[in-house]
């Protein structure tokens, strides 16, 4: 099976010519050190880490699984290696503030290195991922003290880091959490079990930085009583130096569809006297904490969902390359299945929606910078809103886009996709979590229209439309580009009108917005991957006229761009229409009649 | 886990308001014994058999699985002792010829339990399934003699049947297969290797008889220089008894994503001096043998698609009532997740997609029996015409409403969902081969445009779409039901369009077929869906109307109609327009570009 190659050209076109990360780097001060020499060595050594050292461990990892033995978390050959690879390379904290050892750099350049890595590995990129999350929580939330003794031992990849937030009886609803965290003096002791917890424990690190959501005691009741709190694996003296154990322990772990080498831990908080824990952020504001680190978390697994598809669709290509099956259309000669026009259609789908939710993460990313270090106030803000209201959209979409890529890549390869050593079955295994953790997509969906749209009154999504408008209108400019200009200009109105209705009707319609959201996000899903789809045709035409850069490889962005409106974006009128209808027919069954 | 509960109630409002299995048996002679208490008692006991004796073996036969061992397959505790259940109950042979043991009735009786068994226990239920498609195989192209030995034991179920089609090198391609059949005298010798051969070997049944392709001396090349044999896995006697094994083994078993319980097997034949096989049909023209086998075979594919997303909806169903995430719309108490509208939404997808489906099956299935047996010749060709046309169609959009169910149901869960102790996850791994196994989709569809469009020049479409357009005009004397007159109407015409360009492209575009093909089907699908759909809320409301039948269960088809009106036709504008898009995008990346 060939090895996953990081598609280092492609991602070089979309945060260049599309996410605009010279402009981010040649105006905010901040990032003046991503130039684009800079950018490319990093993309270059992120894509040689992805291709030799973490992507080969993908199959081996997923036969090997996970074991708790002894209470020790065993994880398969060659992890070790690679997370000190990862580590040592400096990747954890890329985006790190320098003062405790990071690198600094832009979101926009370690969105790359958060795809290549889970296309490489997902199971053990979540291993990584957490970390970067964890670093703006702490970063933002932490106290001094915390800061100055947790921070570099996270940043540098000497300490893991997970996220211990579901419990049994709270999932999507994290108001009902029953651990609870008893004040003793500065710090707290805390009791509970924790599910769900991804590389919960491990062996890889020395220590585990556990951020752990609980209930203080006189909290009020729902979410505005959670609080959040670092709790270590093994206690750290103020020198940094390791203490005793802390009472914090994996009690089992889950056997699951996929990502097999990644543990999924039951943790223990307090079997044995109470697990130390430092409040981080202020008391029972802990889910502010944690969304901090539960954005970052989100478009994390977009990129997630994109790299599968990425995977997912080389290795399809790969198949159909060498796979002699059927005849060509003429009949004349015996061919590979990539002469087909239905295998093509599938692989097209694949690359097309890679492509378009790519462009679409790394301009989430691009705008999370600017809103943290842009110089003017007013541009951070519009910025913050444009990121608050992609993340759902790129976690969401993104996440579904694995779904189709992976199982796409399996139907490529006809029953061979389903014997377990091809290896593909993996790819559709592993995507599968992406559309359920860090908040399912229905979630996300709510998230989008409630926190995104209905709360501004839509004016982040009508300024999105518009600065849409605008790409469309220069669409327009090109005879070439017309048809796409048209089709992208009745995408746009249908966006605007079922935002319209949302605002319209979910004051009075208390199910509307639930019933829609899934949907709507779908369709600014599908939209705004015909936007960037848009541009990169018109950065591709721009450039072919100018003889500017590589001809085939710029004819390629714009036939991907063309199949993208003959085949994705006609979806948005299905999702629109699905919105138009409201919750009337989602409502009409009883619950006995189901 | 709550076990499956055949939907005995949906099954019959399928069969005798939509499917009109009543004037079946009430015109055509051959089926006159098809009465309403025969129907009634025989899917009473199927449903007994699925909810007792075959689902509690589910998830014990995925987590067992099958070994060989010393060359005999083993499989799941539990699977000798269901086989016998359905074996002596006369199952096997439902619709055989009563002339060797059958029971003679229609493919609509046999649809149902196809469907129950395979939601019951997908694995499992490709055993019997794989003799019901070989007995018509066998009925209609066998010698007498092989007839007389052989079919009263397949019938009874004494004996088991596999379809040995595949090799390495052939998979939809079989024309470039290369197992041989050497004469000998009245028979043949066979050497060559299978692979992919369900329920290839095991102990259930004392005798498998194989059904083989394989080319004869002086074959043509290509797929009409195939002949199809009969191989038995021990040899008969002429007065039925067993002799010594014949030339043809187990090499070795698939590690499978899914469907653990059933052998996929890499067979030998004639590693020892050949494999003792007898011509089944004329020389050279085993294809179309293997057709007749194949059709029934792909009717029932569709039907586990539907089965496995019934069940799924089932299970998402009762986790939905019982798990309490969340508040209520209006935030006032804590409620169960089936509350919250986005809950709904994937239910009822499930729900919708799975009754317009099945109610699709059957009524291809009734086309079946009236092609079989009705008196006029006339009659028979029509339906027979019918039925190819949709056989692709159920088989290819049942199995991927198997997959969008499958999805939906893990999605319900949320990160319980993931976990392979819940069991749903198996739905998800057993319903992935149904769009791949008996003919890809892609297949399927270029079936579909190619032999059952193209060929006649669109005339069965036409005569499909001319049946829609009579009921649509019905939606329009009911004003409830005005609104789903308009989208149906808007549904039909845009398959006529279709269907149109797809015969005036077609001839001059050698890529179009193939370009379109998949779309074309997922479009036929839906609209045909919306038909049935439709045809059950004209039902529902003239039986409220009358206060005829349980109103609770006429008001949930109702319902269930309004729902797919709303959520699932608009994907029907989708297909069409990327149907409208034609090859041009599809065939404009150069292959290198991939």
């Amino acid at each position: 099976m060939p090895e996953y190659r990081a598609p280092v050209e492609d991602i070089r076109f979309a945060l260049n010519e599309l996410a605009g990360l010279p402009q981010l780097a040649a105006t905010v001060p901040a990032y003046q050190a991503a130039t684009a020499d800079v950018v490319d060595s990093i993309l270059g050594e992120a894509a040689r880490l992805a291709n030799e050292v973490i992507s080969p461990l993908n199959r081996s990892g997923d036969v090997t699984g996970v074991e708790l033995r002894d209470g020790k978390v065993r994880v398969p050959d060659g992890f070790a290696e690679a997370y000190q690879a990862i580590a040592s390379g400096g990747w954890v904290g890329l985006r790190g503030d320098p003062e405790f050892g990071g690198q600094g750099l832009p979101h926009a350049v370690s969105a790359p290195t958060s795809e290549m890595w889970a296309a490489a590995n997902t199971a053990f990129a979540t291993c990584p991922e957490l970390s970067s999350g964890a670093i703006e929580a702490l970063e933002t939330h932490a106290t001094p003290q915390l800061r100055a003794l947790y921070l570099p031992y996270v940043l540098s990849g000497e300490w893991a880091v997970t996220m211990c937030l579901t419990e049994s009886q709270a999932g999507s609803d994290l108001a009902v959490i029953q651990t609870r965290a008893e004040p003793r003096g500065d710090r707290f002791r805390l009791f509970g079990r924790k599910i769900f917890i991804t590389w919960g424990d491990h062996e890889l690190t020395p220590n585990i930085v556990h951020l752990v959501l609980a209930k203080a005691p006189n909290a009020p009741p729902g979410v505005r009583g959670i609080s959040l709190f670092l709790v270590p694996k093994y206690h750290v003296a103020p020198d940094g130096k390791l203490g005793a154990r802390n009472d914090i322990h994996p009690v089992s772990l889950e056997h699951k569809l996929g990502l097999h080498a990644a543990p999924t831990c039951v943790m223990a908080l307090g079997d044995n006297g109470g697990a130390e824990g430092f409040l981080v952020g202020r008391l029972h504001e802990g889910l502010a904490c944690m969304f901090t680190m539960m954005n970052c978390m989100r478009l994390g697994v977009g990129l997630q969902g994109i790299g599968i598809a990425d995977r997912a669709y080389q290795q399809a290509v790969a198949y159909a390359r060498e796979r002699v099956q059927g005849r060509s259309a003429d009949g004349k000669e015996r061919v590979a299945i990539i002469r087909h026009a239905d295998v093509r259609r599938m692989l097209l789908t694949m690359r097309a929606l890679t492509e378009a939710s790519r462009a679409l993460a790394y301009a989430a990313a691009v705008n999370l910078d600017f809103a943290k270090h842009a110089p003017d106030p007013e541009e951070r803000r519009r910025h913050l809103a444009r990121a608050d209201l992609l993340t759902p959209i790129v976690k969401g979409w993104g996440s579904e886009i694995a779904q189709e890529a992976t199982a796409l890549c399996v139907q490529t390869h006809g029953g061979t996709g389903y014997i377990e050593e091809t290896g593909v079955a993996q790819f559709l295994r592993d995507a599968r979590i992406t559309t359920i953790y860090e908040g399912t997509n229905g979630i996300q969906a709510m998230d989008l229209v409630g926190r995104k749209v209905l709360r501004d009154g839509g004016g982040a999504l009508e300024d999105l439309l518009s600065e849409m408008r605008n790409d469309q209108k220069a669409l327009e400019t090109d005879s070439g580009l017309e048809p796409m200009s048209r089709a992208f200009g009745a995408a746009i109105r249908a966006t605007g009108e079922c935002s319209r209705l949302l605002l319209h009707s979910a004051p009075t319609d208390q199910n509307f917005a639930g019933a829609v959201a899934f949907n709507f996000l779908m369709l600014v899903g599908v939209v705004a991957g015909g936007w960037q789809m848009a541009r990169a045709a018109l950065v591709a035409t721009r450039k072919l006229k100018a003889k500017a850069g590589e001809a085939s490889f710029l004819r390629a962005k714009l036939a991907t761009a063309h199949f993208y409106y003959d085949h994705i974006l006609p979806r948005a009128q299905a999702h629109a229409a699905t919105v138009q209808a409201g919750s009337a027919s989602i409502m009409e069954l009883e619950e006995d009649q189901f």
